[in-house]
């Protein structure tokens, strides 16, 4: 038992459980889920192989993928009243509002249960398809249906453009999908724990760790980076803007991680992925930023940490063609592989997540008559 | 900081912050609110009152309740079109489902900005006309709208039945809600401060802190006390049904808490409420149950904890009327000042909540060619 009298804000450094889904190891740049390298994933394995593989503690055989792809298929539809709610929501809604509402919606009238693979299979299927639908209705166009014949990935670009994408972006969203499919106790899979410690279901679970990922301290920051990127605009820019920046008390964007004292694996894999797609103009400026910022943050701290998935995963998806407002739901649709995950493992093994707050008020007054306040 | 290779499973003990709201002496039963006990507060205070104190510090004077019950007046409406798509959902769905998509409904097309007492005074003022609106709608009434010459008690009575209620009940239903308006770092009020802390929306708070309500292991136990009651039927059949189930293996539903060692000071108020209000049979019957189920406890364990506020609260709320799947809903209603009080705080003097597990599975997996596993 850990001293009931330190105060741990943020809980940073407590451990809250065992775990068998990932490994984060922040000082030697490392990421394993269920003992895979993320590197060796990114390289051999598609979204669903991972999904699988968070949710059952080992890769697919070939029929078990192909029962999976089928499952996946079956479930991505979502009704037409839920196109229609859709329908109502403003143009200029945050996709991640009408995500958590939808995915909340989807579990009114579903009976109270013990979380599992099914419900898990069922939202990563819906949650891509949700998305999507919004993006089309908010830019005034018809949602695209999905198509079971696509993988996951292929079909989440489909159902954006209304064209089967080419191999490359498909590949892509890949390895973007697999790298951020899971990432430990990040702030919403631990929000999905708490809920599911209740005793509550997968949906409340999930539509409170969408809550939690639209928080620009955690899902919000890969649309600021671009931001950052387009603002600078040329690699010779980049000194002064960023300078400019820090001296004015900014943060800068996609710098630094709280786990991560070297470097993030992910990023490592993303800023290779984007060496291949990437316009070499707007490659060339993020490679330049990125040196620029560190040199200029180790002025301050020489320890700073390096780049975060964040700086590169903006980059990866702006060559896919995604718009930033499609990033952090981009996002989500990956993670859920994870949140779906940690609910099934603390539901297996469950106790009730109540931490405490030190009391630092007064303890004493009395209530007095209203009229002698 | 505390010692990062222990284990904090469900983060008992774990001080996670210091906080100006709620004190909870477990040794000592006591449970204050921003310095004054919840004896005072339940004996003199209307839910309005302590709604302003979660949120400001202090009671208000009389032109500051008054304000602040404009303010709830005029914030209790809901649009008709949240109304037709509570149409929709079907009629045995959970209340607690309906009202967790509501929330985030009412949250799209919010601007994301810092949580504030306005937003806290809104949703307080609406989570009760969706808990009644969908009450009725599930009986196949029309929803009631609600009185602005109401206090918040009376109104929610009001909107349920369509009637203004004795003052007997608004005030059984007022000492209820004071009594249930916040309890510290509970599972609800612990997830919104989570997703608080990702700079995330009011509205993602509240809804994810519903969907942690609806756990059985938190808000979803007051039904099964009263079907306990209801089997048990009489105060002399108590002896041998309790037995029985402790017997089964199984919990005697209303019995311990985590944090009070004594009694919860809740319990006391409410059990002495329903010494008032309740029908004679039925509060011998539960004085009969809870000795009864103490006595059991207490051969195996001599320092079992006594009731829990759960317990006296079912027979409080079924004498005031209310229907026992309006139980954890009308928890919800009261909590909301406690959860938005402490997103408040959270944003004030934030860091992102983020701890860690102990990583307990394989390592050095290596990925195989899909045919060769």
């Amino acid at each position: 038992m850990s001293d009931p009298t330190a105060i741990a804000k943020g809980l940073e450094g407590i451990v809250i459980d065992t775990s068998n889904i990932c490994l984060i190891d922040g000082n030697a740049g490392r990421l394993i889920y269920r003992g895979y390298d993320i590197h060796d994933l990114a390289a051999h394995t598609t979204f669903e192989e991972v999904a699988y593989l968070l949710w059952k503690g080992e890769l697919p055989t070939r029929p078990q993928l192909e029962e999976l792809q089928r499952q996946f298929s079956g479930a991505r539809s979502i009704p037409e009243s839920i196109i229609s709610l859709m329908r109502n929501f403003p143009r200029d809604s945050s996709t991640l509002d009408v995500l958590r509402t939808i995915v909340s919606a989807l579990g009114v009238g579903q009976p109270l249960q013990k979380p599992d693979i099914p419900q898990a299979i069922t939202l990563t299927a819906k949650i891509p398809t949700i998305v999507a639908a919004f993006e089309r209705l908010r830019r005034g166009e018809k949602p695209v249906p999905p198509r079971p014949d696509l993988g996951h990935a292929a079909n989440y670009l489909y159902m954006l453009t209304g064209q089967v994408p080419v191999k490359e972006k498909v590949d892509a969203m890949n390895t973007y999908f697999v790298c951020l499919a899971d990432h430990g106790l990040n702030a919403s899979t631990f929000t999905a724990r708490v809920v599911a410690s209740t005793w509550s279901d997968m949906y409340s679970a999930v539509t409170a760790a969408i809550g939690a990922l639209k928080g620009p301290l955690h899902g919000g920051t890969p649309g600021p980076v671009l931001e950052m990127l387009q603002e600078i605009g040329k690699p010779e820019k980049a000194q002064e803007w960023m300078s400019a920046q820090l001296a004015q008390g900014k943060r800068l964007m996609g710098f630094g991680h709280r786990v991560y004292r070297t470097m993030d694996p992910r990023a490592a894999i993303l800023r290779d992925l984007a060496s291949k797609i990437t316009d070499k103009d707007l490659f060339q400026l993020a490679q330049e930023v990125e040196k620029t910022g560190l040199e200029l943050l180790r002025k301050k701290n020489p320890d700073h940490a390096n780049t975060n998935v964040e700086f590169y995963s903006c980059v990866v998806m702006h060559s896919i063609g995604l718009p930033t407002d499609m990033f952090t739901p981009s996002f989500a649709c990956s993670r859920t592989a994870g949140w779906t995950a940690h609910v099934i493992e603390q539901a297996a093994n469950n106790r009730l997540i109540r931490p405490r707050t030190d009391y630092a008020g007064p303890r004493d007054k009395i209530v007095m008559a209203i009229d002698k306040r």
